[in-house]
């Protein structure tokens, strides 16, 4: 088997914005289920793991795109691991066109972690560290890993929401996706109509549930980049994002 | 060609709700979905209607199911046409197992319209009344057509929400699957830990737009019935939506 998965997707009409592109949140969601497929189909994936009381965690996820799949266009997520370390592993991502053109690219992070404590557990503790046989060294995702996401104090409340049942996953969890859909509601159309998401990071800090209210603070760190702090009702802060939008015409 | 289209999908992790079932906003996405390749391959749909200036337009929409596809299912969505008049089409949904398991069934009514002038057109207009070839009039949908969702004056406004970025549609409008997420989420986590959605039904009447607060009034209609009318910023009503709960151990 291919040590690179290759899964086809559609730019859904109801998954596209006012401007036809696909929204961010929709393409993170296709990364995911990608990175899940993927990972299902090599022996590690999620529904394996949850037989052993282990579970894959998104820490950081990071996508920076040239350009966004229009409404009705196929196009590819290819995902790999590039590499495996006892608490984390990085997985790429490259999103296609049918003729090779490269929309873009993302970068995630993940830790493992054991189900009934939730604590982070040893990835390569699984089927004897079978998931170094599938590291991929040698393909490119020429874009920044990230980091950090640094905020001063100076960052400004500029909305909290309340959080329903539609936000709430499988674990009882405010959703990853809705996080990064949340993040980009804080522009709005006006604004898109002439700012395109260049790159769009997250990191998942802590967890939210529901009924928690969520509050944001966004700070304006550089031309056209922000950066925005999730806080949940009791002061933890659940997510950093940051947001680097190119002016469009 | 088979008069009567089948797609398959999957129950997405990220599309699922805190009991590992399928959120129904996602379950309508993949009908409107369903309905898009059928006439399209049928040669009526949305992407051939933009280059005359149609479009369809959903007008309502019944969901009734039996169960909700769990986490990590396949499942089909089978659509035909039920029958076409000149201002409207119904299009009727059943969701089905690889097995041949029925989860539910929907119903939908669609019109035409002129995308310049926003008036209804003659739906027989198009290729010379082609969508009469396809009408399938022996494939049983044993759920009930549904009607004017009938709500007195008292009922009660139970909440206002803002509209942002990633509410809006490719023509500016609010989405109509977030409709059904924002009435679904007036109920919290602990209702539907003791109730599943038996049935759900929307009526699209007018349409809102991006930064448009929307309120909800609710009216407990019968035991485990509540009808919701949802009203945007200038007071015009948008949708009205009527849920049938069953309650679960």
């Amino acid at each position: 088997m291919d040590k690179i998965g290759k899964y086809e997707f559609l730019a859904e009409p109801f998954h596209c914005d006012f401007s036809g592109r696909l929204f961010m949140g929709h393409l993170g969601n296709h990364m995911l289920n990608a990175a899940d497929f993927h990972s299902s189909a090599r022996g590690f994936g999620m529904k394996y793991l949850m037989t052993i009381n282990r579970s894959w965690v998104l820490s950081r996820l990071a996508i920076e795109m040239e350009e966004m799949p229009q409404q009705y266009t196929k196009f590819n997520v290819e995902t790999w691991v590039e590499s495996a370390m006892r608490y984390f592993t990085s997985r790429n991502f490259a999103v296609t066109g049918v003729d090779g053109k490269v929309y873009g690219y993302g970068r995630s992070i993940w830790a493992m972690i054991d189900t009934e404590t939730r604590q982070p557990t040893d990835i390569f503790s699984i089927d004897n560290g079978a998931i170094n046989d599938w590291i991929v060294s040698d393909k490119d995702c020429p874009i920044d890993k990230g980091g950090r996401v640094k905020m001063s104090d100076g960052a400004e409340l500029i909305r909290t929401i309340d959080t329903f049942y539609n936000d709430v996953d499988i674990n009882g969890h405010i959703n990853s996706v809705k996080y990064i859909e949340h993040v980009l509601d804080l522009w709005d159309l006006d604004w898109y109509r002439t700012h395109a998401i260049k790159r769009f990071e997250i990191a998942y800090v802590a967890e939210a549930h529901a009924g928690d209210k969520l509050s944001f603070y966004q700070e304006h760190t550089a031309d056209d980049e922000y950066c925005v702090r999730i806080v949940r009702t009791d002061g933890t802060e659940c997510c950093r994002s940051k947001v680097t939008f190119t002016k469009i015409s």
